[in-house]
């Protein structure tokens, strides 16, 4: 099973700028599906506005879907169950930075600044049915996939 | 020849939001490729920072890339030349608004707010070839591909 993990992006241009919040240039920063990210990019969405703060986003895991976010304005945070029901927080400080989560993720996203805004590139197309919104239905998914691949 | 033409991505979510800046709810947009936008994704790219004061991006056409972009923070507009050297501004001043550029149209990103954040969606891989980065060479392919269609 691939690992979730932080991905650092490099700034495109200008090239030598170090694309953290203490500089002040014009920065780009390019993601190209199959090369900087591991999969064909179906999908995008951001989520942002004021009615962001306070609340949690996600709240579910995805049979199929495989994430990359980036929270390219602003701050926010991104805490992980993996298929070993441990929990890991990850902080989205600076647009160069962003979380991999592969499928079978439990994500929520949560501490949104105001203006915050968060890019999120999958690698399927919107499919209500692979949704796993109940923590305990996924909770018993990710033990069966552990037995079953114990068995092996 | 396709049209330079604005377009407007309903909220996904809250589905009743109005999704301008009017509103203060949490709010996300959703962007598929060959759905909402009428080719595969193979690139994102977003250009953002204090530094986009007073700058002007872009100053180029593509012989093969199709741009959708979307000021997804804050404001900016673009300048687009088209096949008939005639100079159009869209004004990119909401998170839902966008501006579909087809191939071969001049386009200057400018008048950004410090909070800008813009996303670009293109069907092609990074390729410097296709930039043509003179505005003379570029009018003078408009031209011959003009001379060219009313030919046929």
């Amino acid at each position: 099973m691939l690992d979730v993990k932080m991905l650092r992006f490099p700034c495109a241009f200008p090239s030598n700028a170090p694309c953290d919040s203490s500089d002040t240039v014009s920065r780009s920063i390019v993601v190209e599906g199959m090369k900087d990210i591991l999969f064909e990019i179906r999908r995008i969405f951001y989520i942002f506005g004021e009615g962001n703060i306070g609340l949690v986003r996600g709240k579910h895991a995805n049979g199929k879907s495989e994430f990359v976010l980036f929270n390219i304005s602003g701050k926010s945070k991104v805490k992980v169950i993996d298929e070993d029901l441990g929990e890991t927080v990850y902080e989205l400080n600076e647009p160069r930075d962003a979380v991999y989560l592969p499928r079978m993720i439990w994500k929520e996203m949560y501490d949104f600044t105001s203006d915050s805004v968060l890019m999120v590139v999958t690698n399927e197309y919107y499919d209500a049915t692979e949704y796993v919104r109940d923590f305990e239905m996924f909770a018993e998914e990710v033990r069966e996939m552990k037995r079953i691949l114990e068995m092996n």
